[in-house]
């Protein structure tokens, strides 16, 4: 096999209380369930998807119009990217069968010059490169090439990369800066980060250079966009709306963007591509483009728990400190793609803030998207939710106070899968001489460098040991980190106190590493008070709960109705308690709180009284696990005493 | 003169420190405003009214098409319904003679079976009555009613009257219970209570019966608006919605109705429709209908300011106890509406509940709808306001910052205008043998019980007093009102204290009044910190401040940017000063609170540290008046200690 995860590992398995469950899920439900789907084989009230048969329609090998989305396509090529990377920790012969012959019929739809795509190629292909903007060509591209080298790195085997690699020939040959060829880009960004993934297996540097274009030509002037709308006689529904070109990332070239801003799936899936384009040329301005964006979200624009993008209105970042959140909409998708710009900020260099916010979103705003049983999925996460508001809002129409068991356009769920199957892939990197641990969880970890053994509870628990499996008979470095949630720690090595450094949120150990080494990292998980900056209006006046990297939230099934009522009481006394028959099992806080009577208040809706409070023991759980048991309300942040 | 109101007052005169200004506002801005909109002789940048040029067309004068709104003639009525209320105070040759000519435009346009409506006599007559649900019709011919009600009754001048009359006889010919007509009713209200204002002059039961057919068919199975929908082939936007017929109070027949439904200002001018008919025909059934739908608003669905319709999407109620600040809807005539609602439950029965509710719309959420100088207006009154929030959050593109010269869908502003010219119909009622006063005004009022002259600098202060200057010479009584709000307050007779009874609000004085007689009431106006009912979750924690019945409120230009950053202090320590040369003359509030300070928070967005805070004397203007300096933020609900 031939990963390409091997600059970072030869060899892992992942063995964790907190992130087996949720891998189970997606080799027992997701990717079965979604094969399902993809074959419109999902009971009748079911929306069909139609995928896999508008491959065989373009074929030839079935009559038949076009369905579903312009971007239907991708389905097919995010299912077999995580059955691919699903493999790699759970071979399954049936089930490669069954990507094997998807591969097939997506084969035999490539067109001779290379093209690949359903929609034109049943709609007329006479219309295709038409609409860059809008239709997602490059976009269901771009899925394809990151699904073909997943496949391919996980199998060797080659039939979906050579039909990318076509796809990527006939592209270059259309699309480019030559006279002649279209000056365009994708509408929706993703092809950049897939190309230079495809550069890392081939290393043509013409794959490097079209990602290069792609994200280069963006927002120059004149807009291709524009032109290529008033070409086609079409107008930009988001052109003379408030985000105009900001939607598509596209109101300047990407190195003068000072804040993230647009659809923000789209967003942090071009900066992820610019990470990677940045890191692979050296190039040092790109880079800094990519700290600016950075910051623009993490500084001002992130919520609590790793969720991006608070507007529906355009799934998209709205202005500095604008964090609603009872209508947040803080798409799943789009904090799976804030975990793709860490990880690959990370790759361009070691700094523990990367790893805090990949880990951010990853323990809360990614995982909430998905129920516990792995059935039904959130598009939208907010972090506060009451259900008759979400009936009878217009205004919060988006924000669903349960999860749903698939989408019309069904982006989030297999994103979720193709992103936890991959777990191994942002757990630790090789760089440098030195092995970087950034995610502490139970696995084995066999490296270039050393081989060792995790094992762990974390999140629910704060101590990490970790056994040196194998060395490499040289001086090796260890870098673990060192939250930066984490003020209390301490380090043992083979039980007895060691010397370290402790630099950008990497505790760095540097040694002659043995064979059956034992570090004892213990990292306090005390509960935190959180306070958002007071420039957020939204949390003025309230507090959030974090234990370790979790953030926790308030339900109606624990602590009742009217949750507005709910404030913290003068101490917090919080006291953690893991809870096996809990929700599959967690940690749930418990702290002191005031709870608002709602009852004798009386008719009249204002008076000068004070509501009157009792003293209630709050139980908190973790956010990810909300809205698994009886539809009720939700808070994560609450009013501070 | 034949004033309706005779049955109230005789003749009164207004000449308050208070409405001075509104008033003067009314003849000097807008009337004369309004009417060159009317007559599209504003400015190019200006949106073209074409109201009456719509009926020089339809009266065949003219050619052209009609342009507009669909209810585009209702304008000119509003407007000549605003008139004559103003030549009952300000009496003006010249204005008299544009009405007149205005009127003779309209008479004109009548069809010779009475039929009057511009939209579908410029357009194609056959079409007219196809389309009560959404095409206004019978909405102007209810504003027609009222205009020619008004007119006649300042000026004696018939020509508008007989024109309504007509229209009348034509409405009746066509809809009504009979086999052959329509069963249909409004889609927008106010011709209801048209009807009973006719039949006050004309004494025509047939007047009576249509409007109470119209109230009483309304919902009636099978829906008629929907059979009307189908025979035309239409879908009906709003059906297949969240508010579905609740948009036009259509979802059940009104007597079954027990929440507040739908778009606010079509659901106040049914209601008031509702209790004129109620009143005029002793029906205790449509009564109670009434006082449960009062409930339901007042007690339930009312911001503090009068405020009512929290929903941008279909300018609606949605539900209980639902009222966010910063997305409030609140339109000027919604609150106008409520105004017309609590006038006609005051004369159906008499608790001080109903003026409480008139006076806290009047002087907070109705006048909020016009700026200071009388020539810009708001139709959304938000209670809070972030400028950058109204120009970029999309679910906030309803909310403006600052007032707006004029609307395509003007409404809002001559709404304002005929209610504050009419201001003298709300101050007082005879009704068995009692005189009663509802809003403390300086004025002077001849009834047929008493005549007395109020004096008064209320709001800003609570002295009021009245002297009587004309006796019957018998026994009457005179019943003051004591506002809900007040707890403390005194009455003198002649400097003596006097016995009284207090009834539901209202202080009742009987005896022989003598010319002379000298009352001084004293109403404390101790400034008062109001919480709403912890139901309400958009007010959870929050404290609104109110002296006598003004909200106030925070504006940046007195407390600097970022007022989700202020709190009330530990103690209040407030200090009402009068100061005559802000916002025209306003008594202001100062109280202690805190600041956070926001620049030295650092860069992260979410901390463990409380934001530091620093005193603040905090300074409070009337909410009516914001928004009359520079464009800044503004906020009426402020954290609590």
């Amino acid at each position: 096999m031939l990963f390409e995860a091997s600059a970072n590992w030869k060899k892992m398995d992942i063995d964790d209380l907190f992130w087996n469950r949720f891998r189970e899920c997606v080799v027992k439900e997701g990717i079965p369930y979604q094969w399902k789907a993809l074959n419109d084989l999902l009971p009748g009230d079911t929306a069909k998807s139609h995928c896999l048969r508008n491959f065989r329609i373009a074929a030839g090998k079935e009559e038949g119009s076009h369905q579903g989305w312009v971007f239907q396509d991708s389905d097919v090529y995010k299912w077999i990217e995580g059955v691919a990377f699903s493999l790699r920790w759970h071979p399954d012969p049936e089930l490669e069968k069954l990507a094997d012959g998807a591969i097939r019929t997506i084969a035999d739809a490539q067109q001779k010059d290379g093209y690949l795509n359903t929609y034109y190629t049943i709609r007329g292909l006479e219309k295709r490169w038409t609409n860059l903007q809008d239709h997602h060509e490059l976009y269901c591209a771009g899925h394809l090439i990151e699904a073909a080298a997943a496949y391919y790195q996980t199998t060797g085997k080659k039939t979906l990369l050579d039909v990318a690699i076509r796809f990527v020939e006939h592209i270059d040959s259309v699309i480019g800066p030559e006279p002649g060829k279209l000056h365009g880009y994708p509408g929706h960004p993703v092809i950049e980060m897939a190309l230079i993934r495809l550069y890392g297996i081939t290393k043509d540097e013409k794959h490097l250079r079209l990602a290069k274009y792609f994200i280069d030509q963006r927002g120059q002037s004149p807009l291709f966009f524009q032109e290529e709308a008033e070409k086609a006689g079409r107008e930009c529904a988001w052109e003379n709306g408030p985000l105009s070109w900001r939607y598509y990332q596209a109101d300047a070239p990407v190195r003068q963007q000072m804040d993230a801003e647009g659809h923000a799936v789209r967003a942090v899936y071009l900066y992820s591509g610019m990470a990677d384009a940045a890191r692979e040329t050296g190039d040092g301005q790109l880079a800094d483009a990519c700290r600016r964006l950075w910051d623009s979200i993490v500084r001002k624009r992130m919520y609590i728990t790793g969720g991006i993008g608070s507007s529906e209105y355009g799934e998209a970042f709205t202005f500095d400190y604008d964090l609603p959140n009872d209508t947040a909409y803080s798409e799943t998708c789009a904090a799976i793609g804030l975990v793709f710009f860490a990880r690959r900020m990370l790759k361009l260099e070691k700094r523990g803030e990367y790893v805090d916010v990949m880990e951010r979103a990853l323990y809360n705003g990614v995982i909430s998207g998905m129920q516990l049983d792995g059935k039904r999925f959130f598009y939208v996460n907010p972090l506060e939710v009451y259900p008759q508001a979400c009936r009878e809002d217009y205004n919060k129409r988006h924000v669903k106070p349960e999860r749903q068991k698939w989408f019309g356009c069904a982006c989030c769920p297999p994103n979720i899968i193709r992103l936890l199957s991959s777990l191994e892939d942002y757990i630790c990197d090789t760089a440098g001489g030195t092995l970087y641990l950034y995610l502490y969880a139970g696995c084995t970890i066999h490296s270039e460098l050393l081989s060792l053994k995790v094992q762990t509870q974390y999140p629910w628990n704060g101590d990490v040991n970790i056994t040196i499996e194998e060395d490499a008979g040289k001086e090796a470095a260890l870098a673990l980190r060192i939250p930066g949630w984490c003020d209390t720690w301490s380090i043992l090595l083979n039980g007895e106190p060691v010397s370290s450094t402790v630099s950008d949120g990497f505790l760095i150990l540097t040694r002659n590493w043995k064979k059956g080494d034992q570090l004892q990292l213990h990292l306090d998980l005390r509960v935190r008070m959180m306070h958002a900056s007071p420039s957020v209006r939204e949390d003025a006046g309230k507090a959030a709960l974090m234990r370790g990297p979790l953030v926790y939230c308030l339900e109606e099934a624990d602590n009742g109705a009217d949750l507005q009522t709910v404030r913290h009481g003068a101490q917090l006394n919080a006291e953690a308690v893991w809870e096996p028959d809990l929700l599959g099992g967690i940690t749930a806080l418990y702290t002191d709180g005031l709870k608002e009577r709602v009852e004798d208040w009386g008719p009249s809706l204002y008076m000068e009284k004070h509501p009157e409070a009792d003293p209630l023991r709050l139980k908190w759980i973790p956010y990810f696990a909300w809205a698994n048991r009886d539809l009720g309300e939700m808070m994560v942040w609450v009013r501070d005493r």
